[in-house]
């Protein structure tokens, strides 16, 4: 099944059921009016918007059009985004290229972050930015929203929570990350506003591709309309997210509709670091790690952050070239401030 | 104007408006089932609920019994919960006690963390914990929530924006901070769910103590039965809200709903650290801080962190002696996870 929010007056918007192909949806008012609702009695929503998605799938003349443009990200506004780094070669490489150790202890404890979850953009908002100094950077994620987890939660509780799998830009601000996280208390400023494609998707409709805790399929990333990343969601994932979940869940219990994110996808090449797409690799989910890969082959980095007009598509396609989730399209764009 | 929610078996709970003496309210189910629907259309909302809070003032016989038992916090979820250390006193003790230098630059430029929001503690819950050992504090704070504030506000759009003010328990896990700091992503772990004083204020209401930013009363914290700590609220306090809603706008927008924490407020005493309450002092609004007091004074701290069956109340009480937001009152417990 398949799960979008359309744009509307309201802050939440409209859940509509999505048809496989993406290209009809399906208000659905009397189940659940946004999908944060839909979550918080998945028990009782679930089976109902199955029987929508079922009837979608066998009624090619039923729905209205689905615009991925017209889509917020699925959850607008969530109550929680916890956003794990997964892919320890991600996390290695951008220590490196910020000149920071990495503690051994990472292969083996989970690195996770409490983002902001108040003001996620819509998939096809633009990325508004004060300054290009801040050093703006796409990541390219795979994130679940889950249902309610104890605190304290084993792996197999929390993987039985996941209810849908969605694609994200986590949006980086490089300038900004060693100075705040010299204070100590974590990324605040230098993770704004995240953005998540248009339609999240129950585990069930990913086939094979999912094995109840990672995603195998290329994450394709396009940077100004060139194919920038295709690294695996599957491969050099350390921790699945059965792990990540049961890491949020320490010490504190997770309301249904919490997003955990992967962080940024990331595959070594025969055990180091990535190579780009033009020279035969599998290339990269955000900037960070290109400009590590020519810090390390040519002494410094050569790939700029991104500047006003740089364009982002993220976007997963199955084992038959369809569009799973529908695609991030994002601009950056010069922010002045109302009254500035 | 008092706001409060009641717990039923929603997940947001219901908004009652409550006498400004906290002995009697009134559910408003056609002005917003839920606080956080009142703050989504504030502007509607707000007038309605003061005519409410009017009516329960000059009628005294109006509205059923409020009981404080019977509270969530005022937002048992929340979009947003970043906190700030305004109190800059606090950040240096801590710090002193844990051996880690404090950057000058931590005077002048706000530090803030991303706490989690997705599942507070009503105020009359118990704190489970699995485990002693992980070092259980209390932090007494000041908070409020505001309306949206847009990416990039200054001081004075981020002070209009302030709708309610509350008084918070930070929990926190000092045992687990050390390590998770060191992780470079700030707490997650050591951080887990707080809980709020069941009655949200408007400033209004407030008078004299408010002035616009800062509110100038003593928090009263007791532990296990006796005072602990008074400090006020309005002294030390190196940041005010203003300038902390400012701080976390920077990068992104704010959602209505999004509360902004004060960190544990701390007071000097003639310029050096604070002094027990019993010896003379104004005490302290958090364990960590006597055990920096006694660190200093004999060389190693003594008063261990809470364990299962101690207790903390918080409250506010204004120039009459009257409680203002209603009292926070925890016991610690020992919590096992189901199935373990």
């Amino acid at each position: 099944m398949k799960l979008a929010t359309l744009k509307d007056d309201s802050r939440d918007g409209c859940l509509v059921v999505v048809s496989k192909d993406l290209t009809r949806c399906v208000k659905v008012p009397d189940i659940a009016a946004h999908l944060q609702g839909a979550l918080d009695n998945w028990d009782v929503s679930s089976p109902k918007l199955q029987e929508v998605a079922k009837q979608l799938e066998n009624d090619s003349s039923y729905g209205e059009k689905f615009d991925q443009s017209a889509a917020h990200s699925p959850l607008p506004r969530a109550f929680q985004w916890a956003d794990g780094s997964a892919y320890v070669n991600h996390v290695e490489l951008v220590r490196k290229a910020r000149r920071a150790e990495m503690p051994p202890s990472f292969w083996t404890d989970p690195l996770m972050y409490q983002g902001g979850s108040d003001s996620f953009l819509a998939p096809h908002d633009p990325i508004r930015m004060a300054d290009e100094a801040y050093g703006i950077d796409m990541e390219g994620e795979v994130a679940v929203i889950v249902d309610d987890v104890p605190m304290g939660a084993g792996t197999d509780q929390a993987r039985d929570a996941i209810r849908l799998v969605m694609i994200a830009n986590d949006v980086s601000l490089r300038g900004l990350i060693p100075a705040e996280l010299g204070k100590g208390f974590g990324f605040f400023h230098s993770k704004p506003s995240s953005a998540f494609a248009p339609v999240a998707v129950t585990p069930d409709d990913l086939g094979d591709a999912w094995d109840g805790a990672k995603l195998h399929l290329p994450l394709l990333v396009d940077y100004n309309g060139a194919p920038f990343g295709k690294a695996n969601a599957g491969i050099d994932m350390t921790f699945n997210f059965a792990e990540l979940i049961a890491h949020a869940a320490k010490t504190r219990p997770l309301c249904a509709g919490s997003i955990i994110g992967s962080g940024t996808v990331s595959n070594k090449l025969n055990d180091g670091p990535g190579k780009a797409i033009s020279e035969g690799g599998d290339g990269f989910s955000c900037i960070a790690e290109i400009r590590m890969i020519e810090t390390i082959n040519g002494g410094k980095p050569v790939t700029p952050f991104m500047k006003f007009g740089d364009t982002v598509r993220i976007e997963m396609k199955d084992a038959n070239g369809a569009s799973i989730f529908g695609a991030i399209e994002q601009t950056v764009q010069k922010y002045t401030p109302k009254g500035a």
